[in-house]
């Protein structure tokens, strides 16, 4: 453990509800998830930040390999005069990219970027190694650090570099193409639900929030505390833009030659930021146990000298372990009441508390972090022999509480109008995800956002009744969630 | 499938024992485990080599975890002041740094470089978060991009970037830094032994070969088939140098100041270089069980429009993939002589042929990659009830005849002579590891280095006997192998 936890760092976290902004800050420090650098925009992640970025991992890597992908790894510098094939991506990027000009004493002839992304790189291997619909689809993904120049430094919503994975595919037709990149949507929405216990808005990009060079792109939102929302993940249709710009070409069944349609889709750490403003509270996070580094942590109480909880902790630590579960023994020497404020500030879902009694009663206490002190349910004795049965049963009912919470805060602050004053005024505000009838246009979102700062999120179909766009009074085409993001 | 594989490219392998660098160079860019790419010293690390490396990552990862230590994420750049504070490690790695010189359209005042490895980022961040004693030790792991300016390329072994990981350990106690570095060296040397296959002999490097900053540099080393040595895996002692560069302090329980202890280690990708070339022959990749990423290919034969066999595959590979093994069907329009060559290749360990007959016997054919054609065993029929079991056995045999083979290989071509005449000759002629009772000088190491291109790669301690050192007459203090090396 580190000197961050040590003494009353605990206490110095300002409540949630009063500044989420300083909260959020705050916890991710003294829950030891990052810890700033001395590169300007770089953050570390802390081993129990990194845990939660391994859960997320193998639980999206395990989704992708079941639909069909394989994960490959490229390079991380890509060459000036492949960057800016694509016309649209490279003026999207280029403002943000790092420039490697030296490499040991000699001065590069041609700048090398830093992938902000890997579209270049890999379209450029995908016109290498396709050449006939046999080999189609290509369906690859990709784990990797990449990098966009950034001053400001917000742990996981805003650093240079940042950790993600970027999925590439090719295929032969457009509709599959397209099929791709709403099945990842559907992928990702699983993942934010189900994994994230985030309730998420999903469907496709107004054109101004496209990503560079997309033919459409698709996103899960998620709605902050704030009323700020947040997107946590994109899936693009590439159309043939890139197949184009990095010449990817196949012979078709007919013998003719065409270009290929590609998708690319990615969700960063910008996730974890997501997960932690989400369901923290004024005690510190609260993560889902399917995320959680520590599912149940065991706090031995020893007294007068009496040392026996800590054995009987680390005997039925093992037996959960065994059992699949991700637990730990704290066995510091520090008082109890220390390590429960520490395991709550860290976000361990259940704390497993074993002192001289429980130790002749042959009982453990369980304590759910996810309700409040003192509140119906929260602490529950159990048999020893029953600790495994009851873990498993409050893993899984804290994980849809979280969500269920969440649900609850998204669903009280979607709020449809049809008048325009209330409209901005609910954007002004920060109301949450302000439902209407919208135009569509570049021009009215541009004004919307002047106005009020917030942006369309996802766009959806117009629905019965839905005539004008509220925001302009010109004729609708869609419905939208418009809201400030992060 | 690629391009790459159709047609006759499976004949366009030279033979392994003809020309083992253009065998090995054919063999990684047929069997698609890289690719070369547009960006000089990189290759891209396609689906079947990142298979590989994703299984070397598993094992990898579960023996760190269970000897203690954590995974956690530092940044990619580390600014040159902080770089160059360990003057032999900036010493040894600067001529071999990329440098950021531009970030956006920005000039930066200091030069950013890309890790060529972590310990100075790592230790400056440790010294902000070691402050007592009881933060220690701190024993974490980086899965991680390096990058080291390289001109020439060649798949694993030597590539500008590559993939690793890196422990960086901090412990109280010189005795306690040391034995990290021991157990790691056996936690390397076991995956080596029972992952890889690979027969090592592992101890510690002369002072000449010693990582730039270290106190002791320890390996594990294996031999290839031209009787060359390719170290696989280093762990280093760096004693309180890196402690006192990066001023990494803690109070200990005396309540004095002392600088730590730190270690370092790490295992790349090189690792898959050393297991292609140990294992492989004349027909491609020999990829042991337990790191393949596919552990047995159906190929289903289809007769006279008969493709019942297809089904009985898909059912046979569902069942596998459910009771733990890694399989796929290849049911691509395609000679099955042709499927066989592709996979045999590729290096899949057992190939499992069901045809028309097959279908109405109830059997398969369960063909092993390890043994020749035609060799007794290499080919067996079995009821399909039995396929998991046999296969399940047939797997651990064939990691264990691999390791065997490999074991011979090390056994009879590791030399030891008392003649220097002959050391000399046995040296240049690349026989092996050549085993002597040697001075440990420098000068010595450095004279047979000029002479043969031979260079110690393992010390241990002396023998009874050992007197005078075989390649320069002075007394000898320990024995060490000699061996060209990779």
């Amino acid at each position: 453990m580190s000197e961050a936890l040590a003494g009353g760092a605990v206490k110095e976290i300002p409540p949630k509800s009063a500044d989420l902004s300083a909260w959020y800050t705050a916890v991710c420090l003294r829950a030891q998830l990052v810890s700033y650098s001395p590169v300007r925009g770089c953050v570390v992640l802390r081993p129990h930040g990194f845990g939660m970025w391994e859960n997320l991992q193998r639980e999206l890597d395990a989704r992708f390999k079941a639909t069909g992908h394989e994960n490959a790894y490229f390079p991380l510098l890509i060459p000036e005069s492949l960057l800016i094939r694509e016309a649209e991506h490279v003026e999207g990027f280029a403002p943000e990219v790092a420039w490697v000009t030296q490499g040991g004493n000699e001065i590069l002839t041609e700048r090398l970027a830093i992938r902000p992304t890997s579209e270049a790189i890999i379209g450029t291997m995908y016109a290498q190694w396709i050449e006939s619909y046999r080999d189609l689809p290509i369906l690859i993904n990709q784990w990797a650090n990449v990098l966009r120049w950034e001053k400001a430094t917000r742990p996981f919503l805003r650093t240079m570099e940042f950790l993600w994975q970027e999925g590439h595919t090719a295929h032969a037709t457009a509709q599959e193409a397209r099929e791709e990149t709403l099945s990842i949507l559907g992928l990702y929405r699983d993942f934010a639900e189900n994994v994230a216990a985030l309730p998420v808005y999903s469907g496709a990009k107004s054109a101004s929030e496209r990503f560079p060079g997309a033919v459409e792109t698709f996103s899960i939102e998620a709605l902050m505390p704030d009323g700020k929302a947040l997107q946590s993940g994109t899936s693009h249709d590439l159309g043939q833009n890139f197949a184009k710009a990095y010449d990817i070409k196949f012979t078709d069944a007919d013998q003719t030659i065409k270009y290929v349609y590609t998708t690319s889709w990615g969700i960063s750490w910008r996730m974890l930021g997501a997960i932690i403003m989400a369901h923290g509270d004024d005690r510190g996070l609260r993560i889902p146990p399917k995320l959680a580094p520590t599912q149940a942590v065991f706090v031995p109480i020893v007294r007068s000298g009496d040392d026996r909880a800590i054995e009987v902790c680390r005997e039925l630590a093992r037996k959960l372990t065994a059992a699949g579960f991700r637990v730990r023994v704290d066995d510091r020497d520090e008082q109890p009441g220390w390590k429960y404020s520490e395991w709550d500030l860290r976000g361990v879902p259940v704390r497993i508390e074993i002192g001289p009694r429980d130790v002749e009663a042959g009982t453990a206490v369980l304590a759910r972090r996810d309700r409040s002190k003192g509140e119906e349910g929260q602490r529950q004795s159990v048999a020893l022999t029953e600790v495994e049965p009851t873990l498993r049963r409050l893993l899984e009912e804290i994980q849809a509480s979280l969500y269920e919470q969440a649900r609850e805060f998204l669903l009280e602050h979607t709020i449809a109008t049809t008048d325009r004053s209330e409209f901005l005024e609910l954007c002004s505000t920060r109301a949450g995800m302000i439902d209407i009838p919208w135009c569509e246009r570049a021009e009215c979102e541009a004004e919307v956002k002047r106005a009020t700062t917030a942006t369309t999120r996802v766009v959806r179909e117009l629905q019965e009744g839905d005539v004008l766009c509220v925001a302009c009074g010109e004729p609708a085409k869609a419905r939208a969630y418009f809201a400030q993001s992060y």
